[in-house]
């Protein structure tokens, strides 16, 4: 498979480029920046040496990335990707486009707009969310992969067995998160500067965040009907990690072994997902590096509540990680590949 | 104002014996330990040379310390600390004590009972709960307290203005929890090692913390009816801070307007909290070595429901800086005397 | 003592203004900004709430701050504060300058300008260089204090009783050292970005790290002869603290009572260094906050060598702290005055 | 290959399994604690689940093990490695043995005795020192590897090259490591523990660590003569990584061409030795989770120093990954089996 890695220096492209190292069938063709283009990717991320000697190139070269290239991985900001999208597409039609932002993660596309403050600009792309999870099947037949965000993957993977099944009062869902700062990516500001991160935690865009919509979306097709979620994501001094704590009230007259039930069916299959049980305890350290979500949930008998606890890396199976799981996917390939790798713990 | 500390070499002893370092009308006299009596304090914590040059003593001479001192801060293990308050008042009669365990915090012992799982030996005491705020009065005039938990003190802070205006859903309150490692303690365990907190975090004990029926004992008063909470504590790797994220559904037509008007209303001629206001956002770090509570809202139109956020450094306004700030109280002593230092940012 | 701040948003800045507010006779009249002028310093540092209201202003107006001023303390780029440093003295020639960079550190106005790189504009100067326990009779009666670097406090005290006394090979000195992240300041750049700083160790500016002129000027004014030094800082994922590791062979027949006693008697009347003895290992945390220096040394019985340990908190005793206590002996007054604090450990 | 792994609950032991996990060839037959026997490795380590399932038997079983086995990892305290090895070898004459501790690291039993504190019990054994690219030759004729310390490895691989050419006055070496906390190992003690180490820095065993005889028994065989070192270990607050930072006085005359000459003499051929060149910085970030270790020097031309630089994982390069660099070698596999993979950045 003929790769290139459309935005890569970022922690996302960085990723990618430490994944796909270990995929046997991959080739990355091409990766680009518009700031460093000329340079060596490992003169930016030394950690690549031995990897890639590869120089950047700038996507003023599109037409020769997307016709060489059998998939694209996009780590560009939002509004930009759908341009790309559209064109490589145009370009070269069999081409495969696997986007790490938001641009294509909305089937309602006035929703993006309202969230994201731009205008749809590829609104005819049939894409599909790659949470490969619930979406493997379509995903197999897509051309243009939505990868979901960081905070969403972990949340709905909590909670999608749940309300799926209808066990939960849907108004009463609310989704604290806490996630390291490489989910802020590699751009300067103060917010990720490690004097002002390091001992400490806060709280931010409360009530506001973009993956809300996301959440909602998902959940809402699980369940059928819309709903909103309260979500709140929070910083905390580590690198990598996302822990999602989500709370719901269970309808009357549900049993913790219909939530044990619920989860073991929806997951029990699954290689990426670790089901640590009823009263399981997942931390994000055990997922680092990994494509792995680990789930564990708790009964609360006192509040009537269900507590569901995931971890994940946040620029692999929050990020990177996935979009590769979703490219094996589409081409057909052992779903693990240059997945499997145990966690670097501690 | 003579002073004994019982139990000193825990990081709580510690923070009591560097507050009362810059204390002007503060006399240690006795500060003891069983594990290492005979130790001067500084070969324990070479950061207080300088401060002490005093020697730990055992509790075997409790007649001796009751009857030399006019308050003790206890910081020993639930079960321990009632049986020195007991004697220690037999002893000297007007002996204030200042317990930072949980002992003295439940009006209802039976509650005590069981969560902590031990029978209380000193129901006849006349305790009274030390969040100073709330308290103030009583602890003027009380001989016993019972110092709050750290995350209690966080989580009742941020809620107790709404809960007493009868402005919240009172089933809906859920409070997501993060704190630093030191309210886990000095004592050797895995789950304070480094290498196994580092670049990680946790929830632990859901549904199950013991600072659960505190919190919902103090907010049951103000509202003046039973209820219950989720609480959800997480471990994060820094040492000092607690963040308390607390979620409630705003009873219909509950104003945002009303929600200000609570907190200014409740603390706007508190020193020690500072409001951060609607919008506003606490952070852990500008609390740090002090015993300030930082305060800020959301309103959250969409799911109609209350985001309140605390900060305080778990071992100053969640322990130690508390039981100084009420034994000032108790002393009619200006309250904020050794209290006063600015937060150690960055 | 009327005192204006010049450049306060750095971390220098913030730190002067944390330890200015415990300071019985200090008053803070005018803090400057060129980047934010108008905004109010608890707008940029919240953990200044209760602390201080004041807003920033711009060195435009000099002429009034300097008027109005009794001291100053600058906080500006080198090459900039001598030329403030000028002007304020022109206007009030009563002012009393202390700068926190480099401008006026040197003797050798060349040594200054070969490692520095920028013209010395002030040379008729008679400033001061402000380790206050070297120099603490000519800092009382000057006007201008070069305020010491942080690397250069740490080791200079390490090595300046040795070195004095003629108990080294003045050619073997080594200084290893490292340092938390906020000496690099708070403006923005990848090498202080928390995920690139965060589980990761690094040397830098080897062998050419302007700290090193400053450690020889000193050092070989107190041995008199010029002497040079291997000096390597390392950048360490800590927010605050710097531990000097420095090595040197010590001359045939120096016994190991020799050097102790060349530490006794150099510190042993000292408030701010702590001697921990011979065998004895600082450790940066517990000076953190605080003004202290820590010094441990050892005897290499096998290699002849001598190595001394020095740990100390960069903003504090490395900036800030020595810069007020250097203003505490410039006024007279005690020289403790807003630096008695106990560390916050832990 | 049927591998056992004697005592593998210690960090050592888990990166042993986190490495054979990707490991084609390998299979683990039997894990070993005597701490949890009939514990599943995956309940004491979960980041294990998908990996193993395999339950921890005793060294009682040590007969079995050894006839089954046809290598064995020894994870245990020196003075008890040497004794299962013995018995071991005895059982089974074919049977490999790496041992990650002291035991085998010494040709001299008397440096190792007066170091070490313990009678040497299996002088007989044919052990060869398995830094691999110093003696891989050796390595792959042998069938006891006394796999070198973390400092050495990092220590020794920095100044080989100029010891080996005679560049350096060898009376002069000093070398300051920085290592994580991971290689104090699971055991809990206060030096481990989170909030003593977090926002800490510290020197320990100055002069006196066991990892400088081993330094000095590699380097004065490459000297062809004895030399002494001086080596000062200091804790910082990262999981993984050691950064030794070394020094030494260049011999009159010698070059930095001569230098660079040196280094990429020895290293230009081996791929887990990554040359960052003259100038160049390692930083441990860039090596975590492999068995790089990347090397860095520069020519202080001031002081006639050369101060070399090496980064590596302390548990991969320094620990698991050379072990399992060692048995490829030992077995004639492809030397980077399971080391593949590329550096988990940021």
């Amino acid at each position: 498979m003929k790769i290139s890695i459309i935005g890569a220096t970022g922690y996302t492209g960085a990723e990618l480029l430490r994944i796909l190292a270990s995929h046997p069938a991959a080739e990355v063709v091409y990766i680009t920046s518009e700031s460093q283009p000329g340079t060596a990717i490992n003169d930016i991320y030394p950690h690549l040496i031995r990897f890639y000697e590869k120089a950047l190139v700038s996507l003023a070269d599109l037409d020769k990335i997307a016709a060489e290239s059998e998939v694209i991985f996009i780590g560009l900001p939002h509004g930009h990707a759908m341009e790309v999208g559209r064109k490589a597409t145009a370009i070269n039609p069999k081409l495969k486009v696997i986007d790490l932002g938001a641009d294509y993660r909305f089937k309602d596309h006035d929703v993006y707009e309202q969230w994201y403050k731009v205008a749809h600009t590829h609104r005819e792309a049939e894409a599909v969310y790659g949470l490969t999870e619930l979406n493997r099947s379509q995903i197999r037949d897509s051309s243009i992969i939505g990868n979901p965000g960081c905070y969403t993957t972990a949340s709905i993977l909590a909670l999608a067995p749940l309300v799926q099944r209808q066990l939960l009062d849907l108004s009463s869902i609310i989704i604290d998160a806490k996630s390291g700062v490489s989910g802020a990516g590699r751009s300067l500001n103060l917010g990720s500067h490690f004097t002002e991160v390091f001992e400490n935690v806060k709280a931010y865009n409360v009530a506001g965040h973009r993956h809300t919509p996301e959440i909602e979306a998902v959940l809402g097709e699980l369940a059928g009907e819309r709903l909103v979620v309260s979500f709140t994501p929070h910083l905390i001094p580590v690198a990598r990690g996302i822990l999602s704590t989500c709370y719901a009230t269970l309808k009357a007259g549900v049993t913790p072994e219909a939530v044990d039930e619920a989860y073991t069916s929806s997951y029990g299959q699954e290689y990426f997902i670790r089901l640590l049980g009823r009263g399981g305890y997942p931390v994000t350290k055990n997922t680092r590096g990994t494509n792995f979500c680990d789930l564990g949930w708790h009964i609360d008998s006192r509040t009537g509540r269900v507590i569901a606890i995931a971890a994940i890396d946040n620029l692999v199976k929050g990020a990177a990680g996935q979009a590769v799981q979703n490219m094996n996917v589409m081409f057909n390939i052992e779903e693990r590949t240059a997945l499997e790798a145990a966690p670097l713990y501690p």
